[in-house]
């Protein structure tokens, strides 16, 4: 993509605003920590991959705000800027997977006792090798994914799981970008993903800029064009894969499962090994963000609803490994049963 | 409800401008034919039953018109008119239906050469039956449908099947009504509905009006609360049924019959018999309507998806009938297999 998801320098954060994309291309700065938070928490960005980067650049720049200072409890207070980040979206693996590795990174160069420069050094290498190694990955999950891909395929994608959900490239929108490079002359149907509309914005923004061919439908839509076989394929990303496959995602993405089960169209998630947890058994253990009423009442500050109304808003669901056809990594291409071979990964 | 849905007054078709709603409570004017195809067109007023009595209206306005006309040939215009109010919305049978009430109406008047002023007092009665009958219809459905229900249960509803969407106290909501009023304590949830929002504006406006407990949610989200069995029940209107029982409905319909099937739970369709199209075999035979663009591209005519994006907006989709539990008709609720039961009605 022409468009940076995050640049990082002279000690400044630069994230793509994916809040008002397609609309204006901005960057929204942050040179704190905190900033970087809100820039999670109002999803600025999004994304489990990107959230995973941006989360290791604002561990960065708390290092670099507390290891200045003289009087200050440092382990402490990193360990409070740590939870700070942690919070700011709770279903996303990869956020604290990207914090797991700055903080292996700190105790390293604590232990050998490394000057202050040394380490900042060190850890800005790290969250620069994040980055770098999630555009490599998501190079490398699109070429295995793209095996999977027919010539002519039409493949029905949710949400934003492209260049701007991670560092680059993308990881559903990855495999879509490889098969596309490789002339298998595919088209591409949108959902356009309530409420915050990643599909019809993000997604759609990547196909243009990329001239593959897209169509853009509601959520709900998807169902007849599964059931009439127009779709052949669907790939979504991830946010959280559990041991034994079971994967949370964008909220929609469960629904699409059962149908696309139900009519016999493959249904693939495609994510870096970086989202599985190894820490859980399966799905019910992940932990469902719920976010505000006015995602659902409002667009765009314009009241759509009533005033007053109850409102249930997860940001997610979560998709049992049964209805997965595979799961594509950077490691290869996975079929079920997941929960052995997800082990030896 | 407090607000009427149409009000026919001194030869004005007052409709309740559900394009607003619930944002400002204002009607729109129809004195002529072609004001009502226009009001059905850009949705003014939507739900099948509702638009059969506006038809209705529509045709006697056009009837009105022409009948004062001394060089018209009268039978060759009247065709036209008919064609025009026909082609407003090509997938609600209510419209066809509502009119061939009127045409027959007329034709009888015709037969006995009655005066003009009798043939249009004639005629207003006829589409005053039609709002009253629906009326009635909907309170004896509502009866039906509430034997359906139990007590505590919560219902999901998707789109307006409410008062809004016929000419008062509703289909799917009008079962709603029914055992809120038996004091059953039930909750609903209201799917959103997009792209049009009925759920978000119109469904959540007349629940709130009626203080029953009712939470909005994503379309999608609905999925993962029939998996949980926190839905205990389905019920939808519809805007087609053919003769085996499948049924057009709201674009999503499709899609939530799907999953509630795959997890037990008991999915209906409450409408009156005008809606049963006894001329078609299945649900392939029905006209799908799709829409334009913007719908989806735009809110409240603010850009949200790319400029030139392709977009497919189809208004409906088909349930088929083995997705659906029972159909809750004025007549008694109609359980599977409904072939035989529907040509007895």
């Amino acid at each position: 993509m022409k468009h940076k998801t995050l640049i990082f320098q002279d000690n400044v954060l630069k994230l793509i605003d994916q809040r008002i994309l397609p609309l204006e291309i901005k960057y929204y700065e942050a040179s704190n920590y905190q900033e970087v938070c809100q820039a999670i928490k109002k999803m600025v960005v999004r994304g489990a991959p990107a959230i995973g980067a941006t989360g290791a650049f604002g561990y960065y720049l708390a290092v670099k705000e507390l290891i200045e200072k003289d009087e200050v409890d440092f382990s402490n207070e990193i360990k409070q800027a740590k939870s700070e980040i942690l919070a700011t979206r709770p279903t996303a693996v990869n956020l604290s997977w990207g914090i797991k590795r700055m903080e292996n990174v700190l105790n390293k160069a604590f232990k050998k006792d490394l000057e202050k420069n040394y380490i900042m050094d060190n850890l800005l290498k790290e969250a620069n090798r994040i980055v770098q190694e999630d555009i490599n990955n998501n190079k490398r999950l699109g070429k295995y994914g793209n095996e999977l891909i027919n010539e002519r395929d039409i493949i029905l994608t949710h949400c934003n799981a492209g260049s701007l959900a991670t560092a680059g490239y993308g990881t559903a929108l990855g495999v879509i970008r490889a098969a596309y490079a490789s002339d298998k002359g595919i088209k591409v149907y949108i959902d356009e993903t309530r409420p915050r509309l990643q599909g019809a914005r993000l997604t759609a923004f990547e196909m243009m800029e990329e001239n593959i061919q897209a169509t853009l439908i509601v959520d709900s839509a998807a169902a007849t064009l599964l059931k009439d076989q127009v779709i052949d394929k669907v790939i979504v990303g991830a946010d959280r894969i559990a041991r034994n496959g079971d994967t949370a995602n964008k909220i929609g993405t469960f629904m699409l499962s059962v149908v696309a089960k139900n009519y016999g169209i493959p249904f693939y998630v495609a994510a870096p090994t970086s989202t599985i947890d190894f820490t859980i058994d399966k799905g019910e253990e992940i932990d469902i963000e719920v976010r505000e009423d006015k995602e659902i009442t409002e667009i765009r500050s314009i009241r759509i609803a009533p005033k007053g109304i109850d409102v249930y808003n997860p940001a997610f669901d979560i998709t049992p490994a049964d209805n997965i056809s595979a799961i594509i990594t950077e490691k290869g291409v996975i079929k079920p049963p997941y929960q052995e071979k997800i082990k030896r990964l």
